[in-house]
């Protein structure tokens, strides 16, 4: 059983649409609590980070990744809560200090929580966020024909991280250092670095979900953290449509450098970009007569169609299905 | 470093009172958003439940635990977020459907979450809560020389029914079954089955927490889960007053047959009345000219005193100082 197949099963055990819908999205919103939107997101040991790693960058992530699902809400974060599964002899501060940190970075504050040993070291944070009196809310299922496809940010990137970490990189001190056993000319070092510190430090997209939600021909948002196929794939089920998505618009949308590093590396460009998950941006819909604002440097890569069609149209105009690959969270780690 | 260190060297670092009084309760209160009351509580595999029990118990039972928070603030639970740890292999359909009877038996929304794989079994519930208009907020803090101290049900039962599980019992299909090795006396066979139960599927005290609330006279309260004697040792610390606690009318707190099967298996009774943990059933104070209503049949067990003292007195009027047993989640496991 994979992650979509529970999550239909659970959908057909629940008796109203209320309940149904609060698994729609990753956040659920709260009725009669003044716009409260929740979101509940885990980093584990061995699944979502290698063993060892810093365990101040597993704090900040852990906020990081809840971050960005509100963002996908267009709500702004206030309160978070804390279940820690620790392995014996393992020092809790280093977790908390990052956790703590970014929480006073983005005005959130962490309001309780709940601690036990464990066999590995996990964290489960549970976020609190607010809407703006009268703003939208921002969901899955308000894709329609006709809107413009937008990305928020790059693709690919995290995944890449992902890879040269697997492959010797550290995060040590703050700063990334690559194995000379990578012997990468200088031009691709800054994009490698780059790339692990994208994958360890994703960067919410709050502000733009916010200027989203508040754009009257705003329509649906998700934020990527399955694998651009798999999450767009969920938008397009929710909003009963499908979507054209333009390969050379993907492609624009990637760092400098990412596909030299990519061949170099062997790693297929194409298969990061569409599946290599953690990529923690916004992708959203808009009516074609509006458009995010220019600041936010959006990249538009396709357009919502009619049916239940997802697929990718090449330079040459040929179309090719795009099956929703990225990461399935039962069947990782 | 144990649970209690952490959460000092915590509160040390932040820098708000409102930050520092959010973690002075198991559970939190959002300033602004209609008295929501926030708990988050965890069941890890080998640490608050043996491996191989029943997937639907531990769901019933992760809602319980939080139930049990939620009482000691005096709400009524609304919505609750599951984040899930699986291994590999294990159905995770059995988990949910004991914590979505459990929810609609408290009705109790099951809104959201997230799920990965694990090492081990490990759920975490965040369970938001809403205080009715105008009822006070029952907290750790409010106990006051001269309060009576009340016991909302018996203590030491549910770390029977853990030695018991320990000792080969089990819980299948929805019943107790007891080990031959046992060779329990026909009288005691019931006392050990209801243990057992009691252990693995606590009853929270929602509707006293709320009777609490709204009585003039409530003090202080806190559902005890890390044992009698820590969790009377939190309430006065928080409040900043001593207890005396009558050893009689603790032994009386005690469920029929309690003393008679501890010893046959054994076990120090008052051991587990002061330490055992996991109980479940709300300590709270009032003030003396009021009374918890009868029919949640309360045994008032001490009294609150000034200074900082916590101290035993038997039937023969000796005094001896009660130390902090119990669980330390931390060091547990």
């Amino acid at each position: 059983m994979n992650e979509d197949e529970l999550l239909g099963w659970l959908k057909r055990r629940l008796r109203t649409k209320k309940e149904r819908d609060h698994l729609r999205d990753d956040t659920a919103t709260l009725e009669g609590s003044g716009a409260l939107v929740v979101t509940v997101d885990q980093q584990v040991e061995g699944v979502h980070f290698a063993p060892g790693l810093d365990a101040r960058v597993v704090g900040r992530r852990l906020l990081a990744v809840n971050l960005s699902d509100l963002a996908a809400s267009g709500a702004t974060p206030r309160w978070a809560f804390l279940a820690l599964q620790l392995p014996r002899g393992l020092d809790p501060k280093p977790l908390y200090a990052g956790l703590l940190a970014a929480c006073r970075r983005h005005r959130v504050m962490l309001a309780g929580g709940d601690v036990s040993s464990g066999p590995a070291l996990a964290a489960s944070l549970t976020l609190i966020g607010q809407r703006a009196p009268g703003a939208a809310a921002l969901s899955r299922d308000r894709a329609r024909p006709g809107h413009a496809l937008y990305l928020g940010g790059t693709v690919g990137e995290s995944a890449l991280g992902r890879a040269l970490l697997e492959r010797g990189a550290r995060w040590t001190s703050g700063a990334v250092r690559l194995p000379r056993s990578l012997a990468l000319p200088p031009p691709m070092v800054l994009a490698a670095r780059r790339a692990v510190k994208r994958h360890l430090l994703p960067e919410p997209q709050l502000a733009l979900g916010r200027a989203i939600a508040a754009l009257p021909g705003a329509g649906a948002a998700i934020d990527l953290s399955d694998g651009f196929s798999r999450d767009l794939s969920r938008l397009c089920r929710e909003s009963g449509v499908g979507a054209r998505v333009e390969a050379t618009a993907l492609v624009r949308a990637s760092p400098p450098g990412f596909d030299a590093l990519c061949s170099r590396l062997r790693l297929d460009p194409d298969a990061l970009r569409l599946g290599g998950g953690e990529d923690y941006v916004l992708l959203f819909t808009m009516a074609a007569n509006t458009a995010p604002p220019g600041r936010f440097r959006c990249t538009k890569v396709g357009e919502i169609v009619r049916g239940h069609r997802i697929f990718r149209l090449d330079a040459a105009g040929r179309r090719e299905t795009l099956a929703p690959a990225g990461w399935d969270h039962l069947l990782r780690g």
